[in-house]
This record gives structure tokens, sequence and C-alpha cells, in this order.
């Protein structure tokens, strides 16, 4: 397994022959398939794949196959996304005061479990700074309470820019990214603190409590510019009882928290996620 | 344990002494404690208390022990409510064109799951007599798409008094009951086909799928005047992907439904559930 | 989605090219894939691939395909199975005294979930008989306690025969099929009360609860000679506690095992599972 | 709730007026029952409760309280154990390479979820010093390779007496502690990594691969001198398939490892579990 794979992701209109297509391409670029998966949505009439797939070589022509991939979507009227497993993505994290996601997906890069960089993390309060140094990470404090939203934001977007960063990561970022922000980088991933669409907005674990349910939840999801309405990536739930005061929601919620989190974090990162239709296909 | 064991449940103001209190009094009455469960609600400032046990008699003078908890009650400023188990109760179970939550409930009352009878089943559907039929039910077809809904109700609550109902089971039961017939007969039980609060309202399944939720879940909860508004009783969930259709979350939802209802039951029928400020607390 | 699909499954040794081969030919068949799965076990060497297909004719030349099938085998040291969603499989359900999971398999064969006809029921005990008229399946009940085990078997045997069953599937049948059964008769699915390799053997909700579990699960599996050790399909677990009694256990375990039975059947029934060194992949 | 709470826990033979006994006299000492939790084994004749209270003073005379309960112990036969919320546990961490429990711990304890000190980190590996460091605990490395194992298991003990040691944690130590170090500490808890009684012994993951099983556990569990045969406390689950290799198994396993870990840990620390007859009741 020493060869960096290649992972084709294609989403095309539904028609025979598409499989066929894709893999004798792969085939004659002497390519070996390691895992392919194809999905039809018969509602959408749309089809689906990722193939992952390698060369008995650790030099890859990367600009050809861009190339060649380019005449084959445009004969089956395709968008492709092509990644390679040996780039390593940097992710900017967003956090407010809130610790436990942030240094649960810290804690897993270092353990070697998600295969990222993390040069950068935001924040609107000076609090976790220390949590940044330790893992070598650059922190910037944005006061938004007293700097106007839209100056923070544009400084963020050109750390964003600055540090090439590929994904963004809020990680209990307790605040809403404008739509201009989100038309300039568009590639958000946020945990939300319910069983969405249950409990959008703000204080969910008060009303899931005063509600009295019997299973919290949380959801990882992509952001859109419609708040909590973005596509959802994972959800995690628990079970919680009458004997649980809302700081038991809260702490048994930390635990779902990160794990949706960092679940779809992982699910990004290995190019197993569809997004379409405003909801998303999960290829695990 | 072959004397039936007797189970109060009482409901109070908290204050010091409360358990000493009954539990002196069960001691005098030659009682022994089987199973107790207690639990103060800060928040609400209520004392709740589930004490089951029994004396070594089979013959127990409820009167009198009704008669002296009266007395407690008064003194302490609670509710109480008394249960023998050694009464089966009479359930109604409304159905429409489904057959799963009903036949699994009859099912587990053959079994000897659910300690309960059944003697009426209605229906605003004919498809399901047989079944009524195969467990000794007797069952009621009202056609109310042509008979006016006031009528129908009044009809159904002169069966419930004539068959000497004390719950009423929503097994799939596509019809809202009115405030009227709530203020005549409220022990009601309803399945819901989501996790609510989430996609509260009709074909939940439909729009599980549109928003592409990564788990669905079923609700069991008592019935008040607020559709899907009432206390929650039971939740469960299962995973959904992106390969699964409505029809695929349909036919997953029929098993978390069934697997909800028939615990939610169970635990009325145990007489483990305090219902309060719109909630439950279910003591198991 | 008027015309039946075909469901290719193929096992053989991992060599770049596979997918293309396989789906050049389908695609050169007129055929459109409807899912397709393929995985590689490293470990193995094994390519492992299902692709479910269609074309735009409900008349199938299933003796071209298979012959073009062979031919592609030879060439891949490959190993197939064919089927067509039109087919309706016939099973045999073994049970002895308890009747959850054969009624359950009935009820979800009735209400369409599973693809399947149950002509034949076999028991060890005369008590279900009236299920399987219910159901209009022949019951054949056998006295094993005081005729031979062998002739038994062989009397068993002789109705798979007659009735042309194509899967047994034991449904909490207490009697271990013979050496011999198995090998004259080999696609049986069982469902196990425990949650394997835990608790082999009998009574395992005895042991569980004398051990203190705080989790008890169920596990359908294929049968194979050496008792409990068969490839692995389905595992479901349920919580218990100290509160649950042995009796507590084996009702929660009911509705594990007929969850998990039913999913496995499903699964056989969709040719969803490959079975190779005595475990299984389960495309889902 | 400002004055610390009292946690009584009692076990005795059965009898009538128990809990009346026991809520009398607390009633007597002007206590306010907060929580409380009976239960009847019938199996084994005893009866167990567990009783959290408070009077309204911050000034709780221990040792008169000891006193009374000697004397009513003495009376009911009983075993009782006698904690106060306002007692801060003192821990020790047993840990090997891996770090995924030890952080887990460290960081529910700096966040406040776990009610604990942790002073004193002992290792057979130097690898996780820096840890201990971060969290200002005492970190020990004992080379058991090349000091006699006997040796090592003195020092630690007195580390333990002179640390003031109320509870060990191994948190992923792979070692086996001998029969006479249990002898002299007997409060051990260790995360074991497979659903037992499942896979017992060494590299369960590697085995549960091999067997092919679709769930996988963890459990958490008082140590006795019996390997992997104490008492459970908890025990978690996550799903697996065909596609998930060794490697992902184990870190699958870590987020249960640590999940059940913590969860017994909490429940230790709150006085909630006992243990009889070689397994747990868990009052939560």
């Amino acid at each position: 397994m020493e060869y960096p794979s290649i992972i084709l992701r294609t989403v095309c209109p539904d028609r025979p022959g598409l499989v066929s297509h894709l893999t004798s391409w792969i085939s004659n670029c002497g390519g070996n398939i390691r895992h392919s998966d194809h999905h039809t949505d018969q509602d959408a009439g749309l089809f689906l794949s990722r193939i992952e797939w390698n060369t008995n070589s650790s030099r890859i022509d990367k600009e050809k196959i861009r190339g060649e991939l380019e005449k084959i979507s445009f004969e089956i009227n395709a968008q492709f996304s092509l990644n390679y497993s040996d780039e390593v993505p940097k992710i900017a994290i967003f956090v407010s005061k809130q610790n436990h996601c942030l240094i649960d997906l810290l804690w897993r890069v270092r353990n070697g479990e998600l295969n990222m960089k993390v040069p950068l993390i935001i924040s609107n309060h000076p609090d976790l700074e220390n949590i940044a140094k330790d893992f070598n990470a650059e922190f910037f404090y944005f006061d938004t309470f007293n700097i106007e939203k839209s100056l923070v934001e544009r400084k963020i977007l050109s750390l964003i820019k600055q540090f090439d960063i590929d994904l963004v990561v809020l990680a209990k970022y307790m605040q809403i990214l404008s739509d201009s922000f989100l038309e300039e980088f568009s590639s958000v991933i946020n945990i939300h603190h319910s069983f969405l669409p249950a409990f959008k907005g703000s204080q969910p674990y008060h009303r899931a409590w005063k509600r009295g349910v019997k299973l919290i939840g949380a959801t990882a999801h992509y952001v859109t510019k419609d708040l909590d309405e973005g596509p959802i990536i994972e959800q995690c739930t628990v079970n919680v009882s009458h004997r649980d005061e809302v700081d038991d929601l809260i702490r048994k919620g930390r635990d779902i928290e990160r794990m949706a989190l960092s679940r779809a974090v992982r699910l990004h990162l290995n190019h197993q996620i569809f997004v379409y239709n405003s909801k998303t296909a999960v290829f695990d």
C-alpha cells in the first residue's frame, strides 16, 4: 500500500454505461481500483460514483489525469473532483469558549486518526489560546463584541487565504457566518448540539430538557446560508432521563458532539461525501 | 412471589421526611417493599415516589389502604395513585390501515409480555377486522369520511364506557382526536413516526428523506390537545443512509414504531410513568 | 422500475481491471447498472463485487448471460452467482416452541418486506401448527425425542427436496443439525441468542445474567459444522441492568433476536452477503 | 444546593421494614433525601439501598453519623458505606503507551465532569510522561521488562500509600496485577477492549476481526484475581463491517474504550455501584 491513491468522485445524469466508461479509462491508465462505490438517485436522476484507485508508481501525472477527466466529464455531462491520498489538507478550526471539540480533533490529528494539518485556530474569545500553542497552531482572537462583524470576517477571510485553508470546522463557534463570508469561502463544517431538524437555533439542550425528550442528539453538517439547514453529514444520539438536569444534557451532549464532528471531518477528509439537493450521500 | 403487589405513586411538594413518612406507613401495614424509587425535581420543587410493595396475604383491604392514603395525602399535599398487580387493565386500540403496531401489541399480550386485555379495536378503515377476530377483540369501523367526526367520537366514547376501557392506544390511527374527546377520556398513548419535536405533523418520513437526515426516530407519547406536543414516554432511532428511499424509511420506521410503542405501553401498564409539567418521569 | 434486475456477485483473486472488465460486459449487454459495490480484501487478496443491473426488457436471456459469465469467470478465475429480482425463493422455517421469530418472519412476508415464500415449516414440537395454517404453510412435526435423529433428518431432507427449498431458517430451532445434514443442504441461517462469540452453547441468557453483563446480544449467522462458529451476518444488542431478571433478558432478547434474524434473511434474499474465510462481507 | 450530600449505601439480607428503618433514621437526623433507590435481588435474597441526602448545615458530625449507622447495621446485619460529596477522591492512573483513555480522563477532570484528583500516574513505558506534566501529576516509570515484577509492585504499592490513593484506574495498562497486589489494594477499575466475556485475553481486536463480528465492544470492570472475570460496570459497542481492517477496529475501539471507562469511573465516583456475587448493580 505504498503508492498514493487517487480518489475520483463523479456526479452526472444517470444513463447506461457510466461505470464501464469510468473504470475502463482507469484500467487503461494502468490503475488498480481499491474501492469503488456507485449509487443512482432515482428521484434526482443522478449517478454518483466514488472510485479509489492507484497505479504501480509513486509518480502520478496529475495534470494528464485531470486533462483526460475533463474530456470524459464533457462527454457525460459530469462534475468530478479529484483528490490524492498524499495531499494533507489544511484545516482552520473556529472556537468560542468550549474546548471539547477542539481538543478532540487535535488529539485525533496527533494520534494519526485524521489526516490533516491545523495551522490556524480562530476564536471570538481569548480562552483557548494555550491549547493552540500546545498543538503548534496559530491562534487569532477577534473581539466580535466590540469590532464590527463584517470587519472581523474580512480579517478571517484574509487569514484563510494566507494559511491556504481547505476546510473550516466550526467546533462550537457560537457565531453565525454571514452570507458574504460563505460566498467567499464555503467549505465549512459545523457541529450543532441537537438532533436536527429538532431544536434549531440557540439553547437546544435547555429546550430539549424542557420538552422532556428521551434522547438528545448532535448533528454535523455543512454550513449554508440558511442557518441549521445545511446538508447533514452525521448524527449521534444518547439516552437521557428525568434524572438528567440541563447540565447533564450538556455533559452527555459533549460526547456525542465530538463523536459526530470527528466522524464528519474524517468522512470529509476521505472524500466520502457527496453534496447535492441540500443533502449528502455518504459513501462509507 | 405469589401475592399481588401494590404500586403506590405519589407526587407532592418536596420537603424533608417524605420517604420516611411513606415507608413507615407501609411498614406499619406489614408491607414489604419490593422496589422503590424516589426522585426530586429541583426545578419544579416536586417529590416523586414510586413504591412497589406487598404483604404476606392475598387478601388486601383496598378500601382501608385507600382511606389511610387519603389522610396521608392530605397531610403532605400529595396526589397519589394506587394500583394492584392483579388488576388487568382493559385497552382499546385504534388503528387505520397499517397493522404492524396492532399485531405487535396483540402478539405481546398473547405471549404474556403485556399484562392487559384488548377487548376493543376501533378503526376508520375496515381493513384490519380479521386481525381483531383472530385475537378475540370486538372491531368497530367508523367511516370518518362520510360521517361527521363529532358523531363518530360520541359513539367511540360510548364504546369506551361500555367496554370499561382504561387506556386507549393509537397504533397508527391516522386521525386526530378532538379536544372534547380528550376532555372526556384523556388516557391515550400515541405513536408518532418521527423523532419529536422534529417532523411534527404529517408525512414525517417523506420530510426526513427530503431533509437528508442520517437517523430517523419514533416517539411514543401521551396525547394532549396540542398535537404532537404531549409528554414523551419513549423514543427510538435507527440509522438511514442515502441508499434508503422513502419506502425504506417507512419500512425501517415500522420496527422502531412498534418498539417505542410497546415499551411505552409496558411502562404505562407497570405504572412506571409520572406525568407533570408536560413531560414524563419514567422510573425504570 | 418495471424490469427485473440482475444481481451478479463475483469473487476472484484481486488484479487490475476487474471492475472495468465486468462493467464493460454489462454495458455491451445493454445493461444499466443500478447499484454496484466492490471491495478488495487486502489480507485475503480477494476482489468482491456485487452489481445490480437491468436491461430495457422484461425478457432476459438467462442462458446466454450465464454462458457468457462462465467464459469471463474462467478468464479471471472467479466464482460468480447470478440472481434475478423476479425470482421468489422458497424458504423453510424450522422452529421448536417459541413463536416470536416465526411470526415476525411470516408477518414481514405478508407485509411485503421480505421477498420470499414460506411453503414449509418444520418443528420438533407440535405447538406452532396453527401459525403455519394461518400463513398457508405446510407444517411437519417430528418427534425427535422418540425417533432417531438420522431418520428425522432424512425425512426433513426429502421434504426440502420435495418443496424445492432454497434456504432454511432456524427460527429458534432448539436442535443441532448434523454434519451429514449440512453436507446435503448447507444454505442455513440460524439465530443465536447471544452476542457471539460470547455465550456459545446453551442457556446464554442465564449465563449472561449470572455474569452480570450490561448488554445482551443476538447473532444471526450461517450454520456450519462447528456449532456457533458459522459466518456472522448481523448482530444486535440491548441494554440490561441489575433490575432485569433472567426472564427480562429473555423478553428483551426476543426483540433483538427477531430484529437480527429478519435483517439477516433480508440481506440474504437481496443477495447482499458474501461468505468467505468463515466470515461475511455484507454489502448494504 | 450548597450543602454537601451524604451518600449511604447499604447491603443486607432482605426483610420487611428496611427502607422505613433507614429513612426514619435519616429523617430523625433532620436529613432531606435528594435521591433514593432500593433494589431487592430476589435470587440472592439481598436488599440494596442507596440514599443521597443532606442536612441544612455544612457541618456534619461524621463521627456521630458513622457511630449510629454502625448500630443500625448491627441490627439489620448490614454492610454499609458512607461517602460525602465534598470529599474529592485521589485516583492513580496506570498506563502503557496508548494515551487516549488517560487524556480523556484528565480532560474530563479539568472540565469538571469527574470529581477527582489525579496526583499519580504510573507506567511501564516512559512515553506518556509529558501528559502527566501537562496535568500536574507525578509520573513514575517502572521498567517491567528488566525489573522483577514483585519488586515493581511493591514500589507501586508504596506510592499508592504515599499518595493516599483511593482508586486505581488501568487506562490501557498492558500488565496484569498480581494476586498479592490485589490483596493489598483492591479498588481497581480496568478497561478491556472487547465485549466481555467475548475475546478475553490478548489481542481482542485481531481476534474479533478474524471472527468477522459485526459489532465490537469495550468493557469497564473491577479487577479481580480471575483475569477478565471481574464485575462488569459498563459496556459499549460500535458497528464494524468487512470494510474495516484491524486498524479500523482499533481506532473505533478507542472511542468506545474511553466512553466505557469514563462512565464507569464517574459511576464509581458518584458511589452508584454495588458489587456482590461477582457482578454489579449500578444505580443510575
